[in-house]
């Protein structure tokens, strides 16, 4: 059973700041193998990857066969199924859809002393999307990883992807078919990552790695940061759903459900004005919970961290909604559009009943790659803003740096820094005597 | 004398990339100090903050000494001349102007199945500015940092700068209190960054932390990173001045001094297309180090990092300038506007001579906080977008559920996440017994 908590209970804080603490990650602590196989990669560069991907994968791979060739791409698309296929298509036309409407602006303006200010966007050049293997091995997170880096216009896209024992799911290679990815490498691991970053004989280093990983993925990814940019270090997922007693309480465990199916560490919330429905729900989860595939998955999370908040009221939910920050909140509530409008702190909002969080996950055009444990307070999920870059632009007349120069030249002095007001003087002393 | 390249020698690619590969920065590996420091100011709280206070910048203070008070903040500001308030208030204005430019749009729009989609930006509740002491402590970082934040709407600003012995320059407390910042605590080093990500009895926790720091503060960004937001780890300084031979020799060597002088690490680039303006530069450059009063770390720069690169022709600058990826680039040649646009890595760009460097670091508007170290390729400057985050809506309507349900249940299916295939399920089904 999940925990039962209510605002009106006299230890509510304590526990719920419990909840909010729950460490939920056994993260081991791998940096220092992660940091030596780092150094072996950029030491050796192909040979380290090989060797490390024979003695993780169990695969015997050479230079050569790194890479999937066009032909076993062909070979693995050709046994998924045009139900699948069109699956992902309309999954990808959706995500692409909506990730063009993310494309910044680039400005140029004259400002009121006839400086001319403004910036641009370019895309990066080249990205990295790690995908893992083994049974978290999601064609979905492919298409939401690769889709916003092309729409940025990133001119190469590589995955990695491991294969243990030779394995390879062939929708991971339609998903990265259709989002028009240029390169497939089977190896994985910190030894991926840090191939991205380094670069080996073979594989060309990128400028920006995304993707989720496990532990030592997440360890590399943070060692390469500031070589190049990585996305954030994705934690265990979670959901929140905020419902009042006007929802089929099934409907409701299905949602808390399929966080809780992720990852025994997921986390999912049910906040409600109505204690009964409360209770109505955890009974669905437990119905469910009898027959679901993954029941002893979806089973320990719900156990060790599902809980059920009975609030007083609405705005009630929204304060603890924004102590939690969720990575994914639902509101299935009577005023669900009004409500959403006061909640601060969420990756994604699912605005009524109709919108199950798994619509999200796949098909409804938003990516699925959103801050968690709490981040949401201050980064954003996945985005076309990810695989762009803004150059900042001035450009002065000297009438302009006639009027703003010499504050520059007087703040120069203040912090010492003689040789930048002596960059503006020297104009200044020019202008002066073209004008006289 | 710096280094003197030109692309028609044979040794060029050789002698440039070593160039781009110099080891600038002496990074100590003090991350093991830095990780007992964050752990003990998480044990301790205030405690810990205020002895390794006494211990690094010899200042004894107490729970209620930490931050500055409204009195000592007006009689230091009291200290500073009307001049200098000023420029300090010319330059806000129009940093202020700029950064209110890039306040991002929130959408929403309903698509062909009849999905309501899109996204709403709010502000980070809560922002922490390191503001480093000693030598490098510039009022125009604390302007830079400050009213980025406050244009995003951040409701608590926090700045931290370490006064050793006591000493604060009075004008970083005029520029906070011109940026509208709110606290301000006389902490700094690692343990100012921990108390800002986890919060003390005195401190109250942010969500983001900015700001450039020595080694201490920058192990103790990456550490906090995941719990709190941060901006870059800023390395040395750079600068890339492309110049043709119609310019004064002069005006370029203090641009390539503005850069030189703020660190025995930072790095100053000159490519032109003419090898005698070079060495007419390479000249006025020592000329100014004669005399300059910082010319001992300037002259180290230059000695050490500092290049003139000879190229054929303008296309082939761009292509160098794409590889340094520089943080300033200053264009200063016939075709300025032409050329910058043919730009793809850089931080920021200077167009045309009468636009030094120094007004971008003070007063031009855009931000000086840049990409350094190639990282312009993959990252940007400082904007409101560091202090905003972004939250997906979705709404679905039985209609909209009904077209795009089925290919997410197919595709939960694939990935074996049977949870998320029911929830969809379930409703697809009270739509169809609702058609029925």
């Amino acid at each position: 059973m999940p925990k039962f908590l209510s605002t009106s209970d006299s230890d509510f804080e304590t526990r719920f700041t419990a909840l909010l603490g729950a460490k939920r990650e056994d993260s081991p602590d791998v940096d220092h193998i992660v940091a030596e196989i780092i150094a072996d990669v950029r030491a050796r560069g192909d040979a380290a990857v090989l060797e490390l991907t024979a003695k993780f994968d169990r695969l015997e791979l050479t230079a050569e066969t790194m890479r999937f060739s066009p032909d076993e791409i062909a070979a693995q698309c050709a046994k998924v199924s045009d139900a699948d296929t069109a699956a992902l298509q309309m999954a990808a036309d959706r995500i692409r859809a909506y990730h063009a409407r993310q494309m910044p602006d680039d400005a140029m303006w004259t400002d009121d002393v006839g400086a001319q200010l403004g910036w641009r966007w370019t895309p990066v050049s080249a990205a990295g999307l790690y995908v893992p293997g083994g049974i978290a091995t999601y064609p979905s997170s492919v298409l939401m990883n690769a889709i916003p880096a092309k729409v940025a216009g990133v001119g190469r896209l590589a995955i990695t992807v491991p294969t243990p024992d030779g394995a390879i799911n062939p929708l991971v290679l339609m998903a990265a078919k259709i989002a028009g990815v240029d390169e497939i490498y089977r190896i994985g691991g910190a030894q991926a990552v840090a191939a991205l970053a380094y670069g080996t004989q073979t594989i060309a280093p990128v400028d920006k790695i995304t993707g989720p990983g496990n532990a030592f993925v997440a360890a590399a990814k943070r060692r390469v940061f500031g070589k190049v940019g990585i996305d954030m270090i994705a934690g265990p997922s979670e959901i929140l759903v905020i419902a009042d007693k006007d929802n089929d309480p099934d409907w409701i465990a299905l949602d808390l459900l399929s966080q809780a199916e992720h990852d025994e560490s997921a986390q999912s919330f049910l906040i409600t004005d109505d204690a009964s429905f409360g209770q109505a729900v955890a009974a669905a989860v437990e119905k469910r919970l009898e027959t679901l595939e993954r029941r002893a998955i979806a089973g320990a999370s719900w156990r060790d961290f599902g809980a059920i908040v009975t609030v007083r009221d609405m705005d009630e939910a929204v304060a603890l909604s924004d102590r939690i920050a969720p990575e994914h909140l639902e509101l299935c509530t009577a005023d669900a559009d009004a409500l959403a409008t006061k909640v601060t702190h969420a990756g994604a909002i699912f605005i009524g009943g109709w919108t199950p969080e798994a619509i999200g996950d796949y098909i409804g055009g938003p990516n699925h790659v959103l801050p968690t444990a709490r981040s949401a307070r201050f980064s954003s999920g996945l985005s076309v803003m990810d695989f762009v870059k803004r150059t900042t632009l001035s450009r002065m007349t000297p009438e302009a740096l006639a009027a703003i120069g010499p504050a520059a030249e007087r703040l120069a002095q203040s912090e010492s820094l003689e040789a930048h007001g002596l960059s503006v003087r020297a104009r200044l002393d020019r202008i002066n005597n073209l004008g006289a």
